[in-house]
């Protein structure tokens, strides 16, 4: 686990969640997963969408480690928002509300236990239910939506727009195997003044010395709607790209489209004016910093 | 490329394509893309639905090998049908008819080349077009349809009953990293006397000694729809799991359900019966021999 994210967990602890990039020896991200310590010996990565497993795989072949890399068969049901600590708490009882944020624990539903972290994809907070034993995780959904009926609860999926605006990064959308971690912000989880050794150290510390020439950026476009299929460039004013946009939305908030975008160094201050041509119209937009909220 | 592969590429020529199953250390398949040979130091991996770049980067690093893997910006148009050489022909001159199955070669389109190998996953026959030049892929695309009025041509896709009827396996579908080649029929396509070393070769040899305790049939079922969201059991007269249903569909030619399944060996002669429940009723089925067509 450690070899492949820069994130030192030499003082990592069971029971506890990390946001963990994995990187390969060029430094490039290969995923963003968050990773559970269950024991001295054995981690469970939940990954975004690409195949860690086959990174995985490949480098403890070929470092010939004596290692078991296995695809358990987890489904992870979110309970998310604000309301979701009440309704746990009604479910699993007074012990629930211990958890910490990113701890992780066993908790007991009609005779089965499930590991229940307390994390998710949104900014609102709320638990993700890792289940192992898929039938009592059925009646567990079920029961849930008895128990929630008296705080609404509904089906739902993560929210676009909030994700964008608090800058929840999307392996695959805004960054992917090109990009390294300072690049997309990640300094916080970039560890190079330890002794842990992991792919692309070098390479980081050398990055890290020369400086990056691009990073992820939010821009605020005057336009009402956008549908990105695949990233957009970002043009400075005389039309060169100065920059792509990966991810965008229409914020309500802003009553305008914002979007998350990997842009070239002069261009990170922030209100400087860019040009975005959405269909057949070009809109202004202006650079900001992450998150937007 | 040797290193991933259980057939022996040892005598490999530049210009073909090679069906390839890459396993893992332990016979796992991880993809069966076709490979493609560009020169002595250089292979196209053209993939199924799993991330074979992080196996690969994986297997590298740890091996500390001196060589680069990066994923090219190739897009495949696939022209198939048996009118699709005639088609190509008038497109691309005589010259293409003289390239044989599974092999390739570059061909100019107004003044661009674009690498055609005789390929693709349908049973009819056809070519794929790897577009480097997306500019020049796109106006190639506009001329296909114009040339092709003749002919017919429309936009398509793979045909789900033709590829089962023809058993063109399908990744993620039929088979997946818990299963081996052997599992899968590709007995053709594992090289065991060989001096080439691949992960899973010693393996592979324990398992080909051993003899496999299921494989991959064919079952006909006396249902008039099927529409399988994820695997089901396939059951003996007496309720007992003997097997699992990978993919299936109506097939016309058959008149009924017809699908593909991993079964255990006390079933795999032919007109066996067998249950299978779709929705609430339960159907009979009969085992038979990969393809049915």
């Amino acid at each position: 686990m450690q070899l492949m994210t820069c994130r030192d967990l030499s003082k990592s602890k069971v029971g506890r969640c990390y946001y963990c990039p994995i990187i390969d020896d060029q430094a490039g991200i290969i995923n963003d997963p968050v990773v559970l310590k269950l024991s001295e010996e054995k981690w469970w990565i939940s990954i975004a969408d690409s195949d860690v497993i086959l990174f995985a795989k490949g480098l403890a072949i070929g470092n010939n480690f004596n290692v078991k890399i296995v695809e358990p068969n987890v489904d992870i049901m979110a309970v998310q928002g604000p309301k979701s600590f009440k309704l746990m708490e009604k479910v699993f009882g007074e012990k629930i509300t211990k958890l910490k944020f990113f701890g992780f624990d066993y908790f007991d539903f009609q005779g089965t236990k499930h590991l229940i972290a307390q994390s998710g994809w949104s900014k609102q907070g709320g638990y993700e239910i890792y289940v192992e034993n898929t039938k009592s995780g059925l009646e567990l959904y079920d029961h849930l939506f008895d128990v929630g009926k008296e705080f609404n609860i509904k089906p739902g999926c993560p929210n676009l727009i909030e994700r964008i605006e608090s800058a929840l990064l999307s392996y695959g959308n805004d960054m992917d195997n090109s990009d390294n971690p300072f690049e997309c912000g990640f300094e916080k989880y970039v560890n190079l003044e330890t002794e842990a050794n992991f792919l692309g150290k070098e390479r980081l510390k050398k990055i890290k010395s020369e400086g990056v020439k691009r990073k992820l950026k939010g821009i605020k476009i005057d336009a009402k709607e956008i549908n990105l299929s695949s990233s957009l460039d970002v043009k400075d004013e005389k039309g060169s790209k100065i920059g792509e946009l990966r991810s965008a939305c229409y914020s309500p908030h802003f009553g305008k489209v914002i979007g998350i975008a990997m842009m070239n160094k002069s261009f990170w201050e922030v209100s400087q004016s860019v040009k975005i041509q959405i269909n057949n119209n070009t809109f202004n937009g202006k650079v900001c910093d992450l998150p937007f909220i």
